[in-house]
């Protein structure tokens, strides 16, 4: 339907057509809220605000660039490992994201944040980094279908995913008032189920046809690993970026930090366990070590204490790379599951153990360790009578929330995307950028590389079919 | 005349001799400022400040990294898509950058800062980030003469950019009192109108005796990707690196994110539409989806509001977009201006268009939107009196000195490189880093990737020979 | 003995030995320190506190972030110029990053930060700072082996520096009380003579038999040119991460970013001096341009003055591309040191140059430039009635421990990796990532690269081999 196939005017009109909803809508709606408004000065004295590093620009920013070089740079180059998948890895990444981030901001604002007196929603740095967020959940899905759907089919996707999300965060974060500051439920568990369920809808029988395409080479690997190290470096910043002012991102950031490097190690002897040979496997390292920032995400900004950070990282490297190992296999083989970038394993997973994880601790919580439980745990108006027990129920009913969520919520846009109209590239095409992506001319640079020995050889042939 | 030219004396001197001089100006003028200096235990006392964290450091530093990998990493990769002049393309500009930015903290501090009592220049995180500024505008003229020129002609068009940058500047900012904290007009247009004339200026008629080189080759476009989203996603801290403190930084950060997002819907429309398969072209992807970010210099610390930042980030797209497929092309022909990289359709046009947008946007500035205006505009001193209406004439001035100083001094600047003594490459060895650079011998390499069957038709090829 | 040598169970297991001993160990004595603890309220109330800005996190946490992109990318990148080793150069950094920090913190923890009433260890930002600090210094020692050992020696090598790094540390900066921020002398002179000596004890006199693995190729130089530039640009955060408060990170960043811009000069000139044709050398620009940030790293807190910085790096730059030159080949050649990555030219040598800068520095502070000297050098408790030329003579004897346990700790940590049960990879699989990864099959990409009329002639070969 468009982009590569041969009806470029409908993909360029829904592009143009979309935009121009956008920029309506944010005019009805979004405007600037009062920390980035030219009224600030007056808020500021209004509010005895003394100084202007107390706006929540600067309490954010540095946060809010980590988490948006981990949307754009981390899940764009994560991808790229496919041999000849690398410009629909990083490009459709930034189209879906540039895309996504605007509905994001619409739907979280309307669900979240709407000005019941002036109908309008209020954006400041910390809409932009939910944004982000929103978005990550729909990049998170767009890895299970990688390379084997087009760029509309991703759009659609990411359109209703960004709805799907805001709805969901406001039953679970609003309604049922669970904490979730780095989206273990929210963004990986949502956004992994989500991005399986569309997979299993579009189950593609005869996808060894493009088997030839379906692995990496030496240097798509590395490409890979800039996405895997700017994912694991910042994901401290991805965790901590909307918790509490002071304390509360402080600890995030430290909860995650630990929780990382744990996940590394045992990431590493798994496996080294899983070949005969005991040699490393790349999948793992670029992937599994990542597991264990999705499963803080709920509860690094509780007191978990660094060894329980540490615990956390410990089990998401083995049961990730274990992941990998069986059950990626085993989701393909029976359930029908085509999963590229083993994202059950990277996201759908370690979000359950997150969702798991953050209950336990939130209903393990005490004021002797926690101070007033109402600064942690926002225990104030509708739910000031909540006790952390409570609490973690919630926070369990919020993980299912999520998968249900996913679940559904991808079996109707799979269903969607099964329609005959999207330009999906067929058995033998997928994974192979020539279908959408002007590819540059390598040819000559191949007969450059023939070493002279074999140039001579050619000339020797040909002078002997001459004889 | 240096840098694998077989005269590298010259070069060599050129370097030791400009550092040493450098670090003479700087023992003569340049001083930390009070923020940087160990006296600012007793600046804090004396200004009444409570707390180190209203350190200018702080309100900067996160702003001035991010810049500092736009210059760097950003600019440097963009431009190593060229399949055989990657290493021209991040090394050249390593140098230039470093070269550049040490000439502009001394350029700009003697027209924007120079204490009259002292005679001294005092430095902080806002000269820096100046310098990182001034340099871009540089690196910009660069990407019109990649491939086409030697190094030490990079660094006589840098001695001079800076140069004529330092003064445009002045006039500019503190003559004509225009806003410009992205650089719209200062950075873009100046940068872009300065490349652009120099390239027109070393015209070569024969450049297609390199066409071979004149292309990317796979991977080299993935690394280019790396400039490209680097630069996209830490455009919102080059606009709001120097703004005001508190709501400035944070307007023109929410502006720029917005922006962008826009630019690459539009971008990826046209450039669908652009081919007769519907089919992406990277160069687009790479250039043209950051033309947003240029274009919303001027206004981006304006209450343009966010529907405002959409709108000029759709019509970048399209115009950009356009620029590659139609003007581009027609400079090329009829102009005889050969702008490798493009800078036109990215930074001159976009530039131009930022001029104008922030020339309108401060016209129509009321002290409805934005309170008082002074705040603002800074409506202060020998401007107290001033509309907005004026104001927004004086932008537009502000944008016509910047081509001029972009074109004359091209013309200029470009005529002293056409002089035969700078060694430039050939018509045949542009865009190849052979000329200036050691290159790895890749010859064992394809040796080691011909596939066995080859290396047995080899060993047939001789057994025949032998018969 | 693990990780591709046919016996991975011991490897596997001493992971998860080592992450349960880790678990235990941090369960014991690691606590959240008073800023990043949910009591951190009445901490502010108590301490007068006015806003949560004032917690150090937002002091330190985007140069944290900076730092820990440098030991990641930085390093990681930095090494993958082999053009069969990137696997193993990114990789291996990435596990030994990873085990090393969390044994940082706690030895840092035990030497700096002990608690004596309560025996616990509590931390904070400025914790992950110091503990990426402390595996610096063993990557730096990885960057002499690259290539010929295996995982589980740079585990071991890890293991033994990490702990010798506290030590000096601990007698550097709290006995001796020498100032080093940006850790010329604890960090980068240790690491440096600490991974020489491991070298020279594993001197391989027939290393050559791997000769073809030892060089770059052109991709490779590009990834490596990664690494390069986000040490470069994030240095000034290396150095700045620590010091003071206010001016001292701000001086300190200043100082680094000017000495660094002259280094790259220099570099350029002695590279480009040190080839016949006057060709730039691609190791040089990796790596020499660096060494401004190594030496300044003791001194970059102190007045040093902008013009001391850029002689710095002036003369950074020289010495250390003449190193690559000139003592590279000597140390291998006669004193049977081989230093894969140059860390002698990039580490050892600007760190003792550092160590030096930093007391004459020290030695020459004055009150008429300083204000009260005891900001700087916290001339406080048991050191107020130091004087700065005793400073400076104990910041010289902070040097000379560094070198000692460089040396001395390296021969020791050297023979243990000599005993036969590490399983290094033979002298012919050196710069092999095959030995220890699972390496994607190219076979059939080289195929497809072969060029049209080359298959042809395969045919015609076939054919004649039929007649």
């Amino acid at each position: 339907m468009l982009f590569g196939t041969n009806n470029q005017m409908h993909g360029t009109l829904f592009c143009f057509v979309w935009q121009i909803a956008m920029i309506i809508l944010f005019g009805v709606f979004i405007r600037y809220d009062e920390e980035s408004d030219t009224h600030w000065v007056e808020t500021k004295a209004h509010d005895n605000i003394t100084s202007d590093i107390e706006n929540d620009f600067y309490f954010r920013y540095p946060s809010f660039q980590d988490v948006h070089v981990m949307i754009f740079v981390g899940f764009g180059f994560l991808m790229t490992f496919l041999k000849r998948y690398s410009f629909g890895a990083v490009g459709f990444n930034f189209l879906v994201a540039s895309f996504g981030l605007q509905w994001a901001l619409l739907m979280q604002g309307w669900f979240h944040s709407l000005d019941p007196q002036t109908g309008k929603i209020f954006i400041g740095v910390e809409s932009l980094i939910n944004a982000d967020f929103c978005v990550a959940g729909c990049l998170i899905a767009y890895g299970a279908v990688l390379g084997k759907v087009s760029p509309v089919q991703l759009l659609v996707m990411t359109l209703f995913g960004v709805t799907l999300f805001a709805v969901e965060e406001y039953i679970i974060l609003n309604l049922l008032h669970a904490r979730d500051a780095g989206g273990s439920m929210v963004i990986h568990t949502f956004g992994g189920y989500y991005g399986l369920t569309i997979s299993w809808v579009l189950y593609r029988p005869n996808l060894n046809q493009s088997k030839r395409m379906q692995g990496s080479v030496y240097h798509s690997d590395i490409f890979a690993m800039i996405g895997t190290l700017f994912l694991w470096m910042f994901w401290p910043s991805f965790n901590s970026a909307i918790t509490d002012h002071g304390d509360g991102q402080h600890r995030a950031a430290i909860n995650t930090y630990l929780c990382l490097a744990s996940t590394v190690l045992t990431t590493v002897a798994i496996s080294s366990l899983s070949q005969k040979t005991g040699k490393l496997d790349m999948v793992h390292i670029q992937n599994s070590t990542l597991a264990g920032g999705v499963a803080l995400g709920t509860a690094a900004e509780f007191m978990i204490s660094p060894y329980g950070a540490l615990i956390v990282g410990f089990f998401c490297g083995i049961i990730s790379t274990m992941g990998y190992i069986f059950i990626s296999p085993f989701l393909e083989k029976t359930l029908k599951i085509q999963d590229t970038c083993g994202i059950h394993n990277l996201h759908a997973m370690p979000g359950v153990i997150g969702g798991i994880v953050g209950a336990i601790t939130a209903a393990a919580a005490s004021e002797s360790v926690y101070g007033k439980l109402i600064n942690t745990f926002d225990f104030t108006g509708d739910f000031k009578d909540r006790t952390v027990l409570t609490q973690g129920g919630y926070q369990a009913a919020g993980m299912c929330v999520s998968i249900v969520f996913g679940v559904v919520g991808g079996a109707i846009v799979g269903s969607i995307l099964r329609l005959p109209i999207w330009g999906d590239p067929a058995d033998e095409n997928c994974f192979d950028d020539e279908v959408y992506w002007e590819l540059p001319d390598e040819e000559e640079e191949h007969q450059e590389s023939i070493p002279p020995i074999l140039e001579y050889n050619n000339h020797m042939i040909h002078k002997q079919q001459d004889l």
